[in-house]
């Protein structure tokens, strides 16, 4: 790819990025109850990538709309998104997020509880903004990432206290968790910028195999990333317990006593914080850790694939920088 | 009103009733994965009046449209009803509802959190299946009904710890609260019939009134109900704290000991189960008891006479009906 055209879309995602914050802040920002939106402005203005809200706008442009058709169901996405953050981060017992006190943990689980309900809410509320004639369609493939997204992380935690959980099952489970969201992302922008069926198609399986390849490398970073930079703490899956690409993959090829190491794991329902290493080093040995760079690859290429109906071959290599990007991602 | 205008309108509840109630099951049934959907289903089919599904379909018919025009909204009224049961159980930390564990002591929290979630998730789902023209305008006031709730839940806790709360102030909450959603289900429903904006607005009206009304009550039952026909532990708001029509208006009637002692259950943020009876006769020697019925008579007579821009007298009737038979309530 041509530096010029990563310089020219790095300014573009700062810009975009910066009109859809402006559009999250006002959404929730001198509203009134305060011991209600002030918390839920806490966990938006805490950052994040805002990558679900850049896939709904380049979506919308690579069909042949402009970004600015977009911008309300960007920030509906990325309130949706934190609706999810909050709510898993009580399920998780998760401590910390983008470097800060996770919602719960700063202000109690009854009004995390209740702020997760309003940035929903508050993402309908948005949505219906902008939608026009085809209001209907996006409105009924928001509320399917919705109730994917709810399936997955019920699956997920199904799966914390199943004994085994298969590699397919594993990948149905972060298809409903992550990747239905990002694939709604897409088809959304697709549908805001007046695509044909035939792009709205590619994109949402851009959106799905992108979204298959996040969640595995997040998994990843789970183990190989820094603390600092993740703004998580490291190893937080496994002392949940989680059945993450890794554990799933290292079930099925360890034997013996690497075999017994991990059942112990599974067993126990996670491990205690002290223990990270050990099985940071196990995970290393089975070669689990290049298993998955290996799949991150593979749904990549697959995503990119589902790419070549888009014209414009800029667009195309803006997703490409994205994906790659998404790749290389250390948080 | 005409023995025969009642038993008639009785019949058509029950009917009307199965056929959402059909509606509701349907949307939770056979469906995955099952750690999800079965205690959704569970608490959908621990019953209910499905008053809030009735208020749709009436308001439709009294607009001149049928009540099959509503089915699916009704369910999703109701569905985002038990999402708002489900999460405020947890937060009020109840153990009963409409006789039965709560879901959260029944399943845990995490699974209470993820159920209500996804009950609101299937509700925009119903929601979407019945919409034709006037889509954005019915899903602007469901959406606008779901933020009130969260704004009136996050006013109801944000009250409990505060040491003194206006009358005003409990009104603003209970209508964020509860008056919301029945406002909502009468505008969806007169929307869903065709109503002229005149109607609308009458419909509104009416269910905004009778929901201040049905939250008085609620507060009333609270103390005057038998636990068994309830389905609620009795006094479990004066154990919570929570600062209902009785202990507002009690606080604003108290003078010297029984002042002291109010106090002492405001400062406290409750009581202890066992001092429930106690708290009962002072609430009678203050006469709130009565005073709440007068507020409560006074809001019905409100709603009802926003109704007289309806063309038909049974209609009118019906309403009246319904009104009566809520203030009349015994859970």
């Amino acid at each position: 790819m041509s530096t010029s055209v990563i310089t020219k879309f790095m300014f573009v995602y700062k810009n975009e990025q910066r009109q859809v914050n402006h559009i999250l802040k006002k959404a929730l920002s001198k509203r009134k109850p305060e011991t209600l939106y002030s918390p839920a402005y806490y966990i938006i203005e805490s950052g994040g990538k805002r990558l679900r809200p850049m896939l709904v706008l380049l979506s919308a442009k690579a069909v042949g709309g402009k970004y600015s058709d977009a911008y309300y169901s960007g920030a509906a996405v990325e309130l949706l998104h934190n609706f999810t953050l909050v709510h898993d981060d009580i399920m998780d017992n998760a401590e910390k997020r983008r470097g800060r006190l996770t919602l719960h943990v700063k202000y109690g689980d009854d009004t995390a509880i209740l702020v997760g309900d309003s940035l929903l809410a508050v993402a309908y509320e948005n949505l219906l903004k902008e939608c026009k004639g085809n209001l209907k369609d996006i409105l009924s493939d928001f509320t399917k990432g919705l109730v994917e997204v709810c399936e997955g992380q019920s699956l997920d935690k199904e799966y914390e206290s199943r004994s085994s959980v298969s590699l397919k099952e594993y990948i149905k489970m972060i298809q409903k968790k992550t990747a239905a969201m990002l694939e709604m992302c897409c088809s959304i922008g697709a549908r805001l910028g007046k695509g044909s069926p035939g792009e709205i198609k590619a994109l949402s399986s851009f959106g799905r195999n992108i979204g298959i390849a996040f969640q595995i490398q997040d998994d990843l970073l789970d183990i190989i990333a820094s603390e600092a930079e993740f703004g998580k703490i490291i190893g937080g899956d496994l002392v949940e317990g989680k059945k993450t690409f890794l554990l799933v993959k290292a079930l099925e090829k360890a034997k013996g006593n690497d075999r017994s190491t991990l059942l112990r794991l599974v067993r126990s329902g996670g491990i205690k914080p002290d223990q990270v290493k050990k099985y940071k080093e196990l995970y290393q040995k089975l070669g689990v850790i290049e298993d998955a760079k290996v799949e991150i690859k593979k749904y990549t290429s697959r995503a990119l694939r589902s790419l070549s109906v888009l014209k414009n071959s800029e667009d195309r290599e803006i997703f490409g920088w994205l994906a790659d990007s998404l790749i290389k991602r250390i948080r």
